[in-house]
């Protein structure tokens, strides 16, 4: 997997980007793992992380269910479970090359990992509490806590909390108490957390310490101001909450601003993942996106999770800078757009994003 | 309905809060006639008003339609007349009297006002194109449009437009060409504009020229972000687009800093007003809140208009400044609460709001 003329030493750790609250990627130059370990695994975090005893740690299910029920970690642990890849990405990945500046944490293209995740089905813990025929969305609800500054703002603290729509919290969202097959770590959401395969990173709460099944849309401050775009529908923009992650293929190497070997082979490489569909095809342009190659994609498709793909290219003869872009087309046929979408605002960051190179 | 000892001399004319876009409030204090006369009624534009010709002008209905129509101003004008009362109020009047202070246009407490509006039903309009049996929500576009500076913001000009459920839309909302028998004015809304009752001002969308029928909620700018507040539902605030007035009671004299002669007789008077139910009962108290005593309420009730009420008050002898407030209880039994309510944001400012007067 690594790129056959490295001259670049990249550093494995994780990245700050601030921190409190604590917020870290992974330096994407340095992928390397199908499975991200976990201390490489992007960290974030929206207020300080919450120190939780696990002995008195309960998850309560209520709102419209036939009867309110809590569960212990002992509990979950007892029930059947399960294992399932998934790649999680930030909805701001990426957000630190949008033009004009945004605001919001500057990620570069690390804020992404791909982990295997255990626990229990939301759909069976649902189950034990009865969903009654009312029930129209299952909310999310951390133990992190505090106050939002920006307005339009909730005046008082508030807890971090999404929104799932039933019919995908029917179907395959995690209750994980093992990340690659280790308890979670604090800043990973110990002891439970949500894991929303296909959609982007703030759908899968951590610290979870509540589920509320409502009878109408959540629009709590993290599905109605933040974690939205806007939408065109009828002729009118409308505010629609982030769900699943759009297609993208990142190139790890050459990384941006990296020394290539004039007339040197080299072994381009990257990832590439979506929402829900798998990746079908990722293409290679090493002419600013005059033409385009397509790339070989490594392994067997893992539902829901990143494609590992590389293409060799011999580096031009001639000295200079040259750009690098790789984009990816999903299995339903959506293909990354070249530009940037402005409706997006600071998130769903998958436009073509070019990688420039010195030619020596 | 004047005050028994007016010394002070109240101006008639409307007060400007902003002149691009027009913003323009009533003197309250010179609240006289149950009919607000059109050149007092205030005047609230979020874009510059649009100049409108009204023999190219058509009103489109489409979404969730058997088959889109439209109507010519005189089609409209042929259809069944309807002319109801309606105060409107809008949702931000009284803002200048928070603490601490909040964005949005400095109204005092003359943004209300009470018209008799001529025009045709909605729901006439509606049953013209047929109602699928999956629609669920009535967005109502006015032909005003500009940019939203502040973000989150769709990155292009917008409409004006707010959506209302079909409960309301299919009942009481009036698509009116007059207001107290003349034609609105470029100001009010030419060539038409919705009246919502009993709803604040947001909800009767100007300058009328789409009517969009969605199958899910609408969650434009003036309906997600702006006009909007936060609700508590299961333990989580909730962001809900604003909706029916709530219950207030306005002294119009004496108004805030007047002098009143002591030992005197005066006649405090106002105006009190709700959502959809009747006021039931207007309280004032002229010792800053210790007592209440029951005003007269005037005339009959009409269904959502104001009822103005009065009460005989012998000023004290003792000079000094004292503080008068008044409350309003609708027939619901809900009445105004006695301090204001964060979760509000920079609207449904109906706290009791004391008038400072100086007796001399």
């Amino acid at each position: 997997m690594n790129s056959t003329d490295m001259d670049t030493i990249v550093e494995d750790r994780l990245i700050s980007r601030s921190e409190e609250p604590v917020n870290l990627e992974m330096p994407f130059a340095s992928l390397r793992e199908f499975v991200t370990p976990n201390e490489k695994f992007y960290v974030r975090c929206h207020f300080p992380v919450p120190t939780i005893d696990p002995t008195g740690w309960k998850l309560r299910i209520e709102g419209a269910v036939s009867a309110p029920v809590e569960f212990t970690l002992d509990q979950l642990r007892a029930m059947p479970r399960h294992t399932i890849a998934a790649t999680m990405e930030c909805a701001g990945n990426g957000r630190s090359h949008l033009e004009p500046k945004v605001k919001g944490v500057a990620w570069d293209i690390g804020a992404v990992g791909n982990a295997e995740w255990t626990g229990v089905l939301l759909r069976d813990v649902l189950a034990h509490a009865g969903l009654r025929t009312d029930a129209q969305e299952v909310v999310l609800e951390g133990a992190d806590r505090g106050a939002i500054k920006e307005p339009p703002r909730p005046p008082n603290d508030i807890n971090y909390a999404r929104g799932l729509p039933m019919e995908k919290a029917s179907r395959d969202v995690l209750l994980a108490f093992e990340m690659n097959g280790e308890p979670l770590t604090p800043e990973h959401g110990f002891p439970l957390r949500a894991v929303v395969p296909g959609w982007f990173g703030m759908a899968s709460v951590k610290w979870l310490q509540r589920i509320v099944v409502t009878t109408q849309p959540f629009n709590g401050y993290y599905q109605s101001i933040d974690y939205t775009y806007w939408e065109e529908r009828d002729g009118m923009p409308t505010l629609v909450p982030l769900a699943e992650m759009r297609v993208k293929a990142q190139i790890a190497r050459p990384h941006m601003g990296e020394v290539v070997a004039a007339g040197q082979e080299y072994r381009v490489h990257g990832a590439a993942w979506g929402g829900e569909d798998d990746v079908a095809i990722v293409e290679v342009s090493t002419d600013a996106g005059a033409t385009w190659k397509a790339a070989t994609l490594l392994g067997e498709p893992v539902k829901n999770a990143w494609r590992f793909w590389e293409l060799d290219w011999t580096a031009p003869a001639d000295r200079g800078t040259y750009q690098l872009m790789a984009r990816a087309t999903d299995s339903a046929g959506r293909i990354q757009p070249p530009h940037r979408i402005a409706e997006y605002g600071t998130y769903m960051i998958n436009h073509v994003l070019p990688i420039r190179v010195e030619v020596r």
